[in-house]
Parts: C-alpha cells; sequence; structure tokens
C-alpha cells in the first residue's frame, strides 16, 4: 500500500510517498502559491516514482499551507504529524524541536511518541530559519555556507533577541572589526538560546531531536546541545518528520477503510 | 536659574536648558557614541544661547544613554522625566504613549502628572521607530514622507505584527501591484494596534498624550486615535518631553541646593 503525506511549510514544500518501509521524497521552495507548491511537488514526485495518482491510498497534508490544498483526503495538524514522523526516525519518544525557515516547534512526546505538550513559535522571526537568513545576508554569505564558517569559533555576544535589532548589532561589529567567523558563532548561539528559551520549560527530556531545515546546520546542533545541556540527535531525514508523519498517518486511515 | 536635561535616545539625543518658562533646545543623532552625543548637543546648545556651562545650576540625564554621560550631575529614569515633561507640556495627568526610534512606552500618570504605573518595549522593533524605517526602506520611501503618503488613504491588512514578516507582506503587497500610499496607511495602523496593545489596559484614561520623534507622523497619530476610540494630542515639543522632565528635576534639586 502507498500513502502519501504533503508538508507546505512558509518555506519549502515536502512530499513523502510511503511504501511499507520505502520513503520516496522530494522537497520543493512553497513560493507564493502553496495550493500551486503542494499540487505541483506531488505531481513530480509522482512522475519521479512512476507511481500512479490511483496507486496512492490515501493523501494526508499537513504545514500551514495544508488548508489551501485541494487534491488531499484529509489535514492533520503539523504538531501531530510532526511528532509522528520524528518518532518513526527515531524511536522512543522524548523531545522534538523543529526549527523551520519561518517557525520553530517544542513538542514533548511520551516514550510511544504521542503528543503530550507543546510550544510553537510563528510570530517573531528570531529563533527560526529567517532570522539566519537575515543575518546571513548582512554578512554577504550564503545561509548554506553559516555552518562550515561557524565551525570551532568563538561566539560573540549578540544582544538583542529582536531580529532587526540583532542585525544592526552585527553591523556594527562588522564595523568594529570583529571576526567575520566569530559573528557568525554567535548568531548560532542566538538562535539556540531563543529555541531552547522556549523548549526548557519541557527539559530533561529522555532524548533531544532535532528537526526541521535548520537542523541541517551543525553549528547551530551544537549550539543547542551546549544550551540544553544534552546531546541533540538530528536525524537524517529530519526535515521530512512533518511529511512522513502525515503519510504514517494515511497509512492508519487507509488500513481501517481496507478492513 | 538656569537648568538642564539631557535625553540620550537610542536614536536621538535632545537638550533642553529651562530658564523659567524659557525653553531652549537641540536634537541631534546619537550615532554610535551616546557619551559623545550628549555632550556635544550640550556643549553646542551652550555656544548657541551664549549660555556658559559655570551658569548652568544643574544637570540631569536621562534616556538609554544617561548611564554613559560623565558631565551630568543627576541620571533619573526615562519613565519619570517623561511624565514630568508631558505633563508640564499639557497639564492635567492622563496617559502618556510614546513612540521612539527603538522604543515605545506608555505611562499613566494622576492628575497632578505622577507616575501610577507603565509598560515598556524596547526588545522588539515591531511598534517602535524602527518598524516605519524598516519599512519606508522596503517601499523606497524616506520616513519623513510617510504621513502625507498615507492620508487619507485606507489602510490595506497587514497580518504580521513582526518587522521581518511585516516586510515581507509590504513586498508582497507592491509585487501583487497594491497601492503604495494605501499600504503606508496599512503600516500606519499596525504600530498604532502594536502600541495601543500595550496600553490599552491603562485606558479609558482621561486624556491620552503622544509623544516621542514618531508622534510628529500625523497619520499614526490618527489611527492611534481610532485604535483608542479617544482623541490625541500630540504636543508641539513632544520629542523634548524626556529632557523637558529632566529640566525640571534638575530645578527641584538646584532650588532645594540653594534654600
Ligand atoms: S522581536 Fe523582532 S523579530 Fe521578533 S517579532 Fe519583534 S520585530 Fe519581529
Amino acid at each position: 500500500m502507498i500513502t502519501a503525506g504533503i508538508d507546505v511549510g512558509s518555506v519549502s514544500t515536502k512530499v513523502v510517498f510511503l511504501q511499507e518501509d520505502e520513503i520516496y521524497y522530494l522537497v520543493r521552495p512553497t513560493g507564493w502559491s502553496p495550493r500551486e507548491a503542494g499540487l505541483n511537488t506531488y505531481q513530480e514526485l509522482l512522475q519521479q516514482t512512476g507511481i500512479g495518482d490511483s496507486e496512492v491510498a490515501y493523501r494526508v497534508g499537513t504545514g500551514y499551507g495544508r488548508i489551501s490544498l485541494g487534491f488531499i483526503d484529509k489535514a492533520v495538524t503539523e504538531i501531530h504529524c510532526h511528532a509522528r514522523g520524528a518518532n518513526y526516525l527515531v524511536s522512543g519518544g522524548g523531545l522534538v524541536i523543529d526549527i523551520g525557515g519561518q517557525d520553530s516547534k517544542a513538542i514533548l512526546m511520551n516514550d510511544q511518541g504521542k503528543v503530550l505538550d507543546f510550544a510553537m513559535n510563528d510570530k517573531c522571526a528570531a529563533g527560526t530559519g529567517r532570522f539566519l537568513q537575515v543575518m546571513a545576508a548582512a554578512l554577504g554569505v550564503d545561509v548554506s555556507q553559516l555552518a562550515e564558517l561557524a565551525k570551532d569559533r568563538q561566539p560573540l555576544e549578540i544582544n538583542s533577541m529582536c531580529t532587526v535589532f540583532a542585525e544592526s548589532e552585527v553591523i556594527s561589529l562588522l564595523a568594529k572589526g570583529a571576526d567575520k567567523q566569530d559573528i557568525i558563532a554567535g548568531i548560532h548561539r542566538s538562535v539556540a538560546r531563543r529555541v531552547w528559551g522556549m523548549a526548557s520549560r519541557f527539559g530533561p527530556a529522555k532524548q533531544i531531536l532535532f528537526t526541521g531545515g535548520v537542523a541541517k546546520n551543525q553549528d547551530v546542533r551544537n549550539r543547542l546541545a551546549i544550551e540544553a545541556g544534552a546531546p541533540v540527535v538530528a536525524p537524517e531525514l529530519g526535515q521530512l518528520a512533518g511529511a512522513l508523519g502525515a503519510a504514517l498517518h494515511a497509512r492508519d486511515v487507509a488500513k481501517k477503510d481496507f478492513v
């Protein structure tokens, strides 16, 4: 049986096809239209895999753009899908910290991966991928270079949590001749502090899983571990957690229907 | 007797000399060094007025840069100075709403102008002059043009409170061909909403005084009155409220010393 999970985030759209333990996936920028991004990414993955739409037993949408998707069978909240997907990637429950392009969340699960509590920030750019984007632009580097540049550097103090005020601080540090790579380390620490400030009330947890686009940044991961005072595991396919959880949910529903 | 008030704000430095009912003043950008800005502006006003430093009986510093001033006799918190100055400009107490370059505050006074309670935001750029600056840059206009451009326009909806996310909304509205002037009206309403969200718990007040650099923007003033559902008075010298209050405080101290 094949099921689909479509996670339309503010920045990127993730589609997962699940067939037994086989995961097919595709990530594309969301762009201006969540509706089109969801549909196009879904269709592109059908083409890439050679799977026909009629072979997909059930489609679950999630993420902020889920409501605008016309072709799905059901929409499920991202917190639920996210926990489900993360617990599939690394079983045993614990705390999921997700930093996406424009939001961040912390989800506490029991040992079976059931959601016990959560906190979310989608109102303030600080502590999200957007913060990193603004800072990278101010420093004239690409977001993808940040982790490498900050590696083993001494983080400089950035006092403002606010993206706008922190950007001014960064520009002022540069003007004073501060080392760019130490500034980036400071930026990473700022993100880690902000997000851990939201997540810490759920700690100490059995294990900490780090997902979302920003989890690919190894230096943010290290800074988060320092803030948390505990190891942080970033599963390989962590960016897919939401879409994967949606596909798992879709499988549950489809199986019930087939009984 | 002549006394001086020096208000070193994050964006502009205001110095007031008070001689009986006569007010001499000077406003200069704070720039990188609050210490220098305070001293230089003070000395420039001495020169302009022909007053000698030894003729100044007492000097009170206020604003975020007050701690770095070496030449003052005393530092007083901006909330205290602000209320004092606002109540001197428009007597009778009430609620002072101040929007400065990088912060905003709401101060509730009794009928004699004594501070009863206050709220302050200096952590988030939204609802401060900085928000307007970022938006003006995104729109390619000068902050000083905003009020005129927004006059009598229909505010467009801006959903995000966050400066960073609102900036993206503004750029997206422009790309969709929305009217620039209606966008600016929407930006002004956003500032008014954010600040009234902080101040509303002190209302309804006997009167609402609007001070700080942003109070010079007539359209923000109108939008604030709409949000508050009450008239908003912006005294002519409202930007000087803090420095004026500091000079009044200095006069009290100096008079005591001379008894
Ligand atoms: S603190 Fe800064 S980044 Fe956060 S909401 Fe305010 S303006 Fe946006």
